[in-house]
């Protein structure tokens, strides 16, 4: 029996006109490295989203479902396309700029990309890989950049306030279906070639929900949401759609990411929430406890992208006062999967250990986990197997590029349709996650697995180590055993031997690595979560400097 | 192009299925007028929601889209068969326990109810109806009661806890087409038949992930959500259903909806946000000004179902540290229409003035004013137009009955499918709904409206009035002028001399009321508001006492 309830899509073009009526006030601040930074109202964003779409279609030509790249760092133009481009029922495909040159490429080809949109100073990225991008006919230049390097493109050229210029501030939204395409992209997978990832209209609008409810971000429009993580980052793990949701005002950091100008726009703009992956709150933390700042208005810090390391959990809050909240989610799951709110009751030491948990799922994940032998285990806190999710929000395959088929690969897709997330872990009856290892970097010691990411906690947690990681490598007795490479604090005479009799009172004995290495830094993959293939390689490769301890 | 994600429906089973896993150690808390509360974990629910289920089709023989009654106070079983029924994919009929005799008979005949659940201490109110209800099949007794009445019921009569006990406490939940029915309210509508409204699974959750967010109700898992408002009113606002949703426990009530019982609950159970209409909340707030009681759990207390007098909110906060939260709706959107949370960055006086408003919608609610002649007035503050609105969670049309086609009465559907409120107001540039009045309650004086519920709020901020209901009455020379008709405090020796110079201090002249009436208590419809109805049918048959002033 059908209900009398209407019949509405959950489109983005509904959060556009809902963000720029009634909250029209609020605003999207753009840091611009000057004296005063840009703003424009959430009113004016709709305007000009308006007339970027009369511009995409009326005279670039661009048709419903075809794909418009913006390669972009996270400012208001990014804002208007985020909106402008789904709602005119064409998708949205952002860009990663800091992939290797051949894979941005190679993205691009695969979605096919029609016009791309892309900031003046990040032209020297992009028209070095014009020749090889037929599909691309438009490239829309966005702020001050020297173009001469696009002089010879085949593609045509446009200054994106001038192809907005005088073009009408309404735009008559199609009623899309909700299941359509709004939003392309793709992992940056360590192993293989990208995979693209189509978020519907129905999927980022249910996603901008879950965001704004109290067990997540709980944005409201009195707050100010700073999204340091990048806007072609799993969209920015959905702030920018929740805000115009809520009607909370966004202060965008542009490229502007480097610590010092990141607390000198907590401390002028006074955001109140922010989110960012550890290596950038890890360099803010020790911008501030060398430079006193009063950033006293950022009541919460989002971490995600990888394991937080507990001391910087409490280095924001036992210094700065201010709250971490960790999460957990991918590409693949728009990404929030979990997020850690500890329950109430419960006192000050519990209270840290539910904080470095991932969290719990929100009501529209549905979550197993399946061991070795493709059992679905309990949630006992203890049993650890590999985390797959179901939800309406979750990719169930990924883009084929236009002609081809949807891929759904086994490694990534149960046979029933949930996502392998490729996570290891553990979760307690109360539904908290703890996320120990990627399934492919758990250490396999002897038939017995040891979790790197526990391993790495514990190594920064000491005052002479900056930053950890932990991978597996050969061993001919065990199968596999842990390599442990630190990063150094500026001063730290900390040996090995010491080191490991610090590991020593935190785990078990047969865990404790033989096999120590100093490392300048932790190699990252583009999105600063710690690349560990690279560390494998230069194991294997002998380029690090190995010691063994007896 | 069809996106890459999940397609999961969105159904009243996952609320159930994630609340009773993830947040299983939340709890329902019923209040049973003795020293201990009954205290049911969400996990219990999860499981006794499963053998309703279980009863209801094994042994009642419900089939998928049947549906099944509720005459039930707010209890942890109500909340069982709120959850159960719809997941198992028949529809859940909450029967408003306050309505006359012969209006929920014909309700239960028009929805066919096959299945009747009773509280034990209600059985005297629908044992006389049974032999008018030729549907109903089975009569389920929950808690105790005298069941004599139903002794010679043609139903079969069952108890609660016999029927349920040694079942399976698994069900495998249907996956239900989103936009199936799930749930079935009649509005209590002042003229003519009620009318149904059937909510699907996809409305209840796209409202419940609504009323989470910051920017409406923001529950949490450290909640304890207080739902004085009946199950039986509009979802209980949503409350249920969302905390499920988000983990928060729930206080219910039962039947100890008086004062002295509510302020003692609050007092001891410490729930952290609450919800109920206004005469209510004025019962309570005369309780803990004549008791002291420490209430300062309760962060916040929604207040819905008609306007809100300035001086109730302005009391809580006030004297009692409560922040009152203004909300709008009704049967017909689920209810979640409005909600006032002032903007940042206004000064006390303003926030007071924007926390009077019904406040703003959320991003699934569109909103538009229609003027008199039907045009699309704008959102300027002043201009005042009927409400209408559209959105996922919002009625398009009413239910049938079993064979009957949808109805959609032109009074309240717009040619283009949106709900008409028929509620007067005004939304500001910056999105905040004032109601003004009902569209019939409006008083035609002369060519000018005047609102009733100015008048009404004015008269209700004096301290010698306890209440006023102000209505229109013909007027040979006006058309129509309104009519005073007010509830004095204990003691008051106000005139309608002296009432009316205070009015006189606030509105214009014209429209002040020249017809004034003392009444000993404003007549109530059966979910508690005013009913102005009863008023100007007394005042027609000349049963109120009417000074006139020159």
């Amino acid at each position: 029996m059908l209900s009398t309830m209407q019949d509405v899509p959950l489109t983005v073009s509904r959060i556009l006109t809902h963000g720029s009526t009634v909250h029209g006030k609020a605003q999207v601040i753009t840091w611009t490295g000057e004296a005063e930074p840009h703003r424009r109202t959430f009113a004016e964003i709709g305007r000009r989203a308006a007339q970027l779409a009369h511009a995409l279609h009326d005279t670039l030509g661009v048709a419903a479902e075809e794909r418009v790249g913006t390669l972009m760092w996270n400012n208001s133009e990014h804002m208007e396309a985020y909106l402008g481009i789904p709602s005119m029922g064409a998708v949205l495909h952002t860009l990663n700029l800091r992939l290797p040159a051949e894979q941005l490429a190679w993205i691009i080809n695969h979605a096919e990309d029609r016009v791309v949109l892309v900031n003046g100073t990040l032209i020297p990225l992009l028209a070095p890989l014009l020749p090889q991008l037929p599909t691309v006919a438009h490239v829309v230049v966005v702020g001050p950049g020297d173009r001469t390097p696009l002089a010879d493109a085949h593609a045509q050229v446009h200054d994106y306030e001038e192809l907005l210029a005088g073009r009408a501030e309404r735009y008559d939204w199609p009623e899309i279906d909700e299941r359509e395409a709004a939003a392309l992209c793709y992992t940056s997978g360590t192993t293989g070639e990208p995979k693209g990832v189509l978020y519907s209209h129905r999927s980022l609008y249910l996603h901008s929900l879950q965001v704004n409810t109290a067990e997540a971000f709980a944005l409201g429009s009195r707050d100010i949401a700073l999204p340091v993580v990048p806007m072609f980052h799993v969209n920015a793990w959905g702030l920018p759609h929740a805000a115009f949701m809520a009607g909370a005002s966004l202060l965008m950091p542009d490229r502007f990411l480097q610590p010092a100008p990141l607390a000198e726009m907590i401390e002028t703009i006074r955001p109140t929430i922010g989110a960012a992956v550890p290596t950038i709150w890890q360099g803010l933390l020790a911008e501030l406890d060398a430079h006193k700042r009063d950033v006293a208005c950022l009541h919460t810090v989002v971490i995600g992208g990888s394991a937080c390391p507990p001391a910087l959990m409490r280095g924001f809050q036992e210094r700065h006062g201010i709250r971490v909240v960790h999460a957990w989610g991918m590409t693949e799951t728009s990404p929030l999967g979990c997020v850690s709110h500890p329950p109430a009751g419960v006192d000050d030491e519990e209270e840290w250990a539910y904080r470095a948990t991932q969290g719990r799922f929100p009501a529209s994940v549905e979550a197993r986990l399946i061991g070795p032998a493709g059992e679905e285990l309990p949630w006992d806190g203890t049993a650890a197997g590999e985390l797959e999710v179901r939800g309406p929000w979750i990719a169930g395959a990924y883009y084929g590029g236009a002609q081809g088929a949807l891929l759904r690969p086994e490694d990534k897709f149960s046979p029933d349709g949930w996502l392998r997330t490729g996570d290891v872990g553990t979760i307690t009856p109360d539904g908290y996650l703890t996320l120990t290892d990627r399934a492919k970097d758990v250490i396999k010691s002897g038939g017995e697995w040891i979790s790197s990411v526990e391993l790495e906690n514990h190594l920064m947690a000491h005052p002479g180590v900056a930053e950890a990681a932990v991978v597996a490598v050969p061993d001919e007795k065990w199968g596999e055993r842990p390599l442990a490479t630190v990063v150094l604090t500026d001063g730290s005479a900390i040996t090995y031997e010491e080191l490991r009799a610090f590991l020593g009172e935190r785990i078990a004995r047969w865990q404790l690595p033989e096999r120590w290495a100093v490392i300048p830094s932790v190699p990252k993959t583009s999105v600063g979560k710690f690349d560990k293939k690279v560390l494998r390689r230069q194991y294997a490769d002998g380029e690090l400097d190995v010691t063994l301890l007896s």
